[in-house]
């Protein structure tokens, strides 16, 4: 059977100690309250959401009774709003805590908590670019979660492209359109667990140009507002669900094809602006992906662990660890170590990633200069977190798997649930070819890699602190202070290098601009490899920093862990840059012809 | 929808003709025939068998209807036999044949494939180990398919540790025992498409030592003889299956637990020698698995072939590629042709790695000084092939899912059965893990790499020669000779670092044991991607040769294909060298209670 699991506290406590100037002892107990909530009441229906499934019938969805009966206590313990602003019901707490909570909702429960996760991003764009009637219309509920939002877009033609959309809008006044088309992919477009459902629908107003350039977003709501305020006893709009996916896993979010049919909504954003004001919600999804990628790799981790613990299975080959038993445990072999310590190396080093995303985030909405600066940060990073971090999370969920042998690929096992759930990750809000192509061409080359040599300055800074001298007060005497010195080693060049990679893939695209698809997932797969590194070197030197009231066996495994990572899995970098150099000669030569006999 | 597999005919022509002495003319009507009827009748219901299941009642397990009836087809058509001898029925065809028919099967239908699989590898240690008796038994009935075979391992508590077995044995006389015990994950352990069911178990004679060294392996049929001749109309054994496994996929091969109730099951080789008897099964499994792997990335390559060639979506970057259309195919990007070509890579030089193991095989069952070296190469190769192969199989599978994006995961497009299916291949007929250690322990380290530095010596020679002057009459006028030269410079070095490498690992293991489990997963995928780099230089030289009657486009595709391959593929095998040049250092540190808190 599978573990229960436990979030991941004590690692969440020594992060915002170490990496953030958040107080603990406010922080804390928030996630103590928000941990066992959610091992108690999420963790516990995510097999059973798995059997159970959704039902659809006569455009009606039902979601499995457990997950509704969670997301109900989930709404009404009031944890919907914690990161949305007060004046709208939300708690105003900062995206440090709504990433380590985002993390453990979709550890615990992958395809329930992509309701909150989309609810509250389409909160976000209505805050960003709502009217003030429709802030004052839709926001208060959907903070409180008593209504959930969906983002629409994809339609059967178009899922990456989002040029192709057909979906039409046709004014009624200068806000009122109304909405024609059929959107496929939409997450919890139709479910009981929710009076309204209030759709962000990307659609192309009558005589737009063409592409993207022409996409306008509207807000789009099951039940219309009735003398100004929407209700459920409002009038019924004519959007309907006209049928539900099977899928390889998330079996507990139903994902709908949604017909629109003249259905009324309300322009969010300016016309023709859709993109931008959709992106606002994407991005929000996309940093909430990243820590799903964590919440993947964790579980992974915990499973494993459990597992590799409990059974005996061969004589350990390290005398050391050589019991009298007729066999030990799994965990004494070093090949189930070394899958053991790679989902912890992702798990621990994609958190710090994603808690570096959030203080940007926090920085950006306060805006100013300091605000500008993060923002061009955490769009650089955007993309590294979400694609590196899901490919990541999958190979730990793999590893949860052959972890187990035969018996990982049993359902009752729960590990090849988190695979199947997991699969989804690097598809969903941009395959990571998309965001490999947004990282090498947008935020790397489309800035003539200022932003990179921003953030590749900071790991120069680092590496050349932790090279000097140890002042006699400080570190000299601690352990691992030559541990540390020799990862900064190891990272320095890489500060360097990283930069020099995207030069030379721009002066190939100068020529041709296919040599940046050509390189753009390694070059994405190297920047996520080094950007880890960095994580793991600011951990690995701050478990050594005195006056940490944490367990000396904590900061001893941070130590490890680092230096497994560097040993083990930053090596990768390498391999990926060979193939980012070896550009698109041996990707463009094949004919259309020659590929099958 | 998925598409409709088709056989990959002319890959299996062009490596018969160039890789074996084979007459073509005398092989290729075969696997025609085989691939017609394969892609006809056993392709055709994959979907379905995943769909239906089978069912569990009372003891009584039901395959999918469709299913039984392609199998039931595929025994009335001769096909079960055609590399068993033919004195016991078969035909007597070699394994390069049987190989490629292998792979065919499952590709086509990896659940179904396994019922012949088993019991044809049943056959094999029945011909080596079973008295005559046995053999006159059992062998024309499952050499026919009517009877299918088993092999009964796994218990509860003891999957890759055979020492644990508890199934114990009591002697009736001297071939005659009762079998008492419960095997678990026994596939086709029941089933209704077998008049009969003969499972290969292994268990401890009472009173033998402990450990594999105390295994013996018996024949126990479901029916067993009546004056002589086991029949269907014998006498029930007490052999019942208990219950069948819920599991990720190979949902219409039914996983059975199985209960031997004092059952009688017959001595096959002598006591206490059972596992070197169920090697012999274990080994063909391993290959059979190994085809599996390449199965997998050449359906997962047909399967995104298909669809980026039809789907349209996003602007090709590629000027070269783009047309006038609103959107290009999806082949037009790089980033899809990259995990094409990944796929294209691991199906046909695994393929071609196959194809020389199963020559090996026929040479080793030709005997003498010659049939004892290819026995050791081919000891060699078959944790390579079997682990390297599936790993890279499944990655080929996940690309099928990521080149659909959204839609790959969603049932109905056919390709995440493809990897459901498929992720069994890493975990059944030993782990990874359990390959890693036995290439590298029992078979590099524990013959002083001797039979490495055979196969090296292999790569050094046709590196050697490509790099000799082409004679004037011969390939210097062929446009791709400079490319394979090229390609046989790159792989040189590794000829000579491979073992090297070993030895390395070899004395860090004098000091200590357990460096051999540190570095053995990281040896393995090395020495999968030097292999696979050697078949490629084999086929881009001999794609090059004069006289093939081979379409001149595929000649050149094979080229491409092996340029990307050493490009691309082949670097990763530095990050496993550096990996394995790490040691156990980073991988041993950890105390038992440092991995979580």
């Amino acid at each position: 059977m599978a573990k229960n699991y436990a979030a991941p506290l004590a690692d969440m406590r020594f992060l915002l100690q170490t990496q953030t100037t958040r107080d603990i002892d406010d922080a804390m107990p928030l996630l103590d309250q928000a941990a066992s909530f959610i091992e108690q009441e999420w963790a516990t229906v995510k097999t059973l959401g798995d059997i159970r499934g959704c039902t659809f019938d006569q455009g009606q969805v039902t979601l499995p009774a457990e997950i509704k009966a969670a997301w109900i206590r989930y709404v009404d313990a009031g944890w919907m709003g914690i990161t949305l602003p007060e004046p709208w019901g939300g708690q105003g707490l900062s995206a440090t805590i709504g990433t380590f909570v985002g993390e453990m909702l979709s550890s615990a429960n992958p395809a329930l908590s992509m309701i909150p996760a989309l609810t509250m991003s389409a909160c976000k764009a209505i805050i960003a670019f709502g009217s003030e009637s429709l802030k004052q219309t839709y926001l208060p509920k959907m903070v409180a979660g008593e209504w959930t939002g969906t983002m629409c877009m994809t339609e059967a033609h178009c899922g990456s492209d989002l040029g192709l959309i057909r979906t039409t809008a046709t004014p009624l006044d200068e806000h009122r359109f109304t909405i024609t088309g059929t959107k496929i992919f939409i997450s919890a477009g139709e479910h009981d667990g929710s009076a309204n459902i209030i759709h962000l629908v990307l659609a192309r107003i009558k005589g737009a140009p063409e592409g993207v350039k022409g996409l306008s977003l509207f807000l789009v709501p099951k039940w219309l507002p009735d003398s100004g305020h929407a209700t459920e006893s409002g009038v019924a709009n004519t959007v309907s669900c006209i049928g539900i996916e099977q899928k390889m896993g998330i079996h507990a979010n139903p994902t709908c094809t949604m017909s629109f049919d003249a259905a009324q909504g309300f322009l969010v954003g300016r016309a023709n602006e859709g993109i931008k004001a959709m992106f606002t919600m994407m991005n929000e999804m996309r940093l909430g992906t990243a820590t799903q990628g964590v919440g993947l790799s964790e579980c992974a981790f915990q499973e494993s662990h459990a597992y590799a613990t409990e059974r005996m299975q061969g004589k350990a080959l390290d005398p050391a660890r050589r019991s009298a038993n007729q066999a030990d445990a799994l965990i004494s072999h070093a090949d189930v170590r070394r899958m053991l310590l790679t989902q912890k190396a992702f798990a621990e080093g994609g958190r710090a990633l994603c808690l570096h995303c959030a203080t940007l985030l926090d920085r950006a909405q306060a805006g100013g200069d300091e605000g500008q600066a993060a923002e061009k940060v955490l769009g650089l990073l955007t993309p590294i977190a979400k694609a590196f971090l899901t490919e990541t999370g999958l190979e730990s969920a793999s590893y949860a798997i052959q972890v187990r042998g035969g018996h990982g690929y049993i359902r009752d096992s729960g590990v090849e649930q988190i695979y199947r759930d997991g699969r989804i990750s690097t598809l969903y809000e941009g395959t990571t070819g998309i965001q490999a192509l947004d990282l090498l061409g947008r935020k790397v080359l489309g800035d003539q890699a200022q932003t990179l040599l921003t953030f590749t300055k900071q790991i120069h800074q680092l590496c050349a602190s932790i090279a000097q001298p140890d002042p006699p007060i400080d570190h000299s005497s601690h352990p691992a202070s030559g541990v540390v010195k020799s990862l900064a080693q190891a990272l320095h060049p890489y500060a360097r290098e990283w930069p020099q990679l995207a030069q030379q893939v721009g002066m190939r695209a100068l020529q041709d601009h296919d040599e940046v698809g050509a390189a753009a997932y390694d070059f994405l797969m190297y920047s996520g490899y080094v950007c880890l590194a960095y994580f793991w070197l600011r951990m690995a030197d701050a478990a050594r920093a005195d006056g940490l009231e944490v367990d000396p066996r904590f900061l001893s495994a941070k130590q490890k862990t680092a230096t497994f990572y560097f040993d083990r899995l930053l090596p990768r970098a390498q391999f990926h840059k060979v193939a980012v150099q070896a550009g698109k000669a041996a990707l463009s030569s094949f004919e259309d012809d020659q590929w099958s006999f």
